[in-house]
Order: structure tokens, then C-alpha cells, then sequence
């Protein structure tokens, strides 16, 4: 297994005019409408692979497969599954037996660090795979959906494994829907949480830009720091 | 003195592409490069004052002065004062001494829980004013600031000033300068802040996008809850 090749990474993420993309209470709010949502479940489609992180999953509790049938049919016809390989960034193991992520065609990452009752009993319902020792070790577990075929990755969230993701150097693009509205508060989950950046702050490309619905969707290429 | 009349309202910030108006150390970024600052600088000096929350004066002591000379050379001509007042609003009177933002043409917005000491040495440098128990009351200061002719207020942030306004239904516009990096960081300052919102969230329209640099300028009226 070779670290160096990985699929390309993008991320896709709706947030509000003021970078949140929930409010401090984490319920989800309603930030896309019709037309967004068809555009996310068409880069669904064209996807090998969808990631999110466990706190999105406990979070929303995410489905992540293509809502559209006519895509799933023409994935079908490509010779593809249904529905991209659905994948969870899981370091201790907490994603609930009964989250809506699991099932054929879902893959847990986790670490060493998991509990072995919850490793157990995640077993059951879907794969697993063990990569690091204390958190999932991200560019061993892209280098591993590389040898499964992945060649297009659309991380899905969380605030934290996108800053995981971006401070790693992992992510080539970033789709932003900016709906038009507030949310604010001092603790709500933003674009990019984690510990972030006090130097070195990665510049991004604009590579589209277009009003939609009453939002912007904004397409940007990761260009390093 | 009536409390309904206020200054036409609007917010201007830059942020990075995901909210982030500093990095967690609160120290600051540029975020923006010399065709924002100069429009930023036109805004000011079409506005009869700019105010920011203690925040920002005491994490990047700004001189909220206008910086063009010809543009500080129009307002003479048209009558007004070389720049626009200067607002603070700092309910515990903590705005230092030696701040930039003090001096002729500054007003320094306190509360009555502000320590005397501090409010009798900040008198000795600037106008101070009286309005609100605990907190800053930002009704009777826009009903004060329209009163003394203000008619245009620039709101220059932070964070927590921004949502206090938002939150009282304070604002009209706001402009936002989204610079092309990722800051990143779950306690690093956003646009808005403070308790923010669980529901009835802002609604804002779009007003003007365009491709400024290698970030965007969105600009968006504040259509309420």
C-alpha cells in the first residue's frame, strides 16, 4: 500500500453568510433549498466515495446516499453500485448500531484507541477498518480507499475532520453554498473548526462563483499555504 | 430624544472562506488586499461614523480614520469633519488610554457599570457617553448617534458587536470581503458571534456579488427573521 497515492479530495459544505454550518444548539438548520440540494446529490453521484466525521453522524445522522433515482440508475448502468461507498472518520468507535450511514457499501475507520465492545458491535452492521493508534490516521485511510478503486472522495463534514483534512494537505477543492442567512454564536460549528491555523493559513483559488437560489456557491482549489 | 429615529446601519468585515474574521490568537490576518482596503476606505468616508465593539480596539487598535487624503479633502469641501466619528461601544470603559481610536472626533459609548476611574481618565482624552445599566444600550446610542446628525453608520466589528446589533435588529446591510485562505479554528472569532441564534434566524438578500481580487464581495441587506 502506497501512502502517496490517494483519491482527490473535495469538500462540499452549505454555511451561513457569517461561515456556520449549524447553530450552537447543533440541530441542523435549513440553509439550502431545492436547487442546492440537487446539485450536492449529483456530486453524491459522481463520487466514489462520501466521508464524514463521526460528529456529523451523531450530529444529523446522514443517510449520505444519492437521492435521486435516474442517478442511481445511471451509476447502476455505469457498472457502479448504487450509491458511493459511504465512509465514517470513527476514532473511538461512536458511531450508533442504528445510524442511517450503516449498512452494504458503509466503512468505519477507526483507531486503536476504540473501545472493543463498540469495534464489536459495529462489526455487525457494517466494515471496519483499523488505521492509527489514538485518531484515524488520514492519509493511511485515503491511501487504503485509493487500493479499494476510490479515485473521488467527497467529504461531507464535520467541522473537525475538514480541519483535520485541510491541515494534512488532503483536500484539492472546496464547494461552499453561502446561504443567505445569520446564524452567529461564539460556539456554533463552523466551515473549518479544529485547532485551525495562527500562520501558514492555506490559500485557496477561486475556480466558479454563482448566485443560487437566494445564496452564492462558491468553488475553490486548495493551493497551499 | 426619540428612541426610533437611528442612523441607516450597515456592517463591513473581511472574512476568510470559512467565517473567520482572525485566527484563534485573535491576532490579525490580512485577509484582504489593497483594492478592498481602498474600498473599505470609500466607505468610510461616505459614512458620518464608524463604531466597533472594545474588542477590536483592544486586540488591533485601529485608527478609523479615513487613510485617502483626497477622499479625507472631499468631506472638508462638502462641510463635514475631515473624518467620521470615531464610535466605541465599551460598556466597562476598557478601551486604553493611548488607543488609536481616541482624540478629537471620538466617542466612547460606556455604561453605568464602567469603573469610575477608568471613565475619568478616558474623559481626559475623548467624549464619553452614558448610555445603558450593564451593557451599552445600542438603541439609545443609534437614537443618541442620529440626534447628533449621524445618519450613516459603518459598523467595522467584531465579533460580539456585530450579533449584539443583529440580535436588536440594528442592522440594514452588511458587507463582507471573503478572502481566498481558511483560518480555521473552533474559537477563532467569526462575523457573527456572541449568543447568536437557535431560530428565527436573519434572512438576507443578496444585493451585489462580485470577484474582487482573488476573494469575493458579497454584499447583502438584512431582510429580517
Amino acid at each position: 500500500m502506497s501512502l502517496f497515492k490517494r483519491p482527490f479530495v473535495f469538500i462540499n459544505s452549505a454555511m451561513s453568510a457569517d461561515g456556520k454550518i449549524s447553530s450552537v444548539e447543533r440541530k441542523q438548520v435549513h440553509i439550502s433549498g431545492k436547487a442546492d440540494l440537487s446539485r450536492v446529490d449529483a456530486l453524491r453521484a459522481k463520487s466514489d466515495a462520501v466521508m464524514v466525521g463521526v460528529g456529523t453522524v451523531l450530529a444529523d445522522d446522514p443517510g449520505l446516499r444519492v437521492k435521486s433515482e435516474p442517478l442511481r440508475n445511471a451509476r447502476i448502468k455505469a457498472g457502479k453500485p448504487e450509491n458511493p461507498l459511504r465512509v465514517v472518520a470513527d476514532s473511538l468507535a461512536r458511531t450508533p448500531p442504528t445510524s442511517k450511514v450503516l449498512g452494504q457499501g458503509s466503512l468505519i475507520a477507526i483507531s486503536a484507541a476504540a473501545p472493543e465492545d463498540r469495534v464489536a458491535s459495529l462489526s455487525q452492521r457494517t466494515e471496519t477498518l483499523l488505521c492509527g493508534e489514538k485518531t484515524v490516521d488520514l492519509p493511511e485511510l485515503l491511501a487504503t480507499l485509493h487500493d479499494k478503486g476510490v479515485r473521488r472522495l467527497m467529504v461531507e463534514g464535520g467541522a473537525t475532520l475538514n480541519c483535520s483534512l485541510i491541515k494534512a494537505g488532503l483536500v484539492d477543492e472546496i464547494y461552499v453554498y453561502v446561504g443567505a442567512l445569520l446564524i452567529g454564536g461564539k460556539d456554533a460549528p463552523t466551515l473549518v473548526d479544529g485547532v485551525g491555523f495562527t500562520s501558514g493559513f492555506p490559500r485557496l483559488k477561486l475556480i466558479s462563483l454563482e448566485p443560487l437560489e437566494s445564496g452564492v456557491l462558491m468553488r475553490w482549489a486548495v493551493a497551499g499555504a
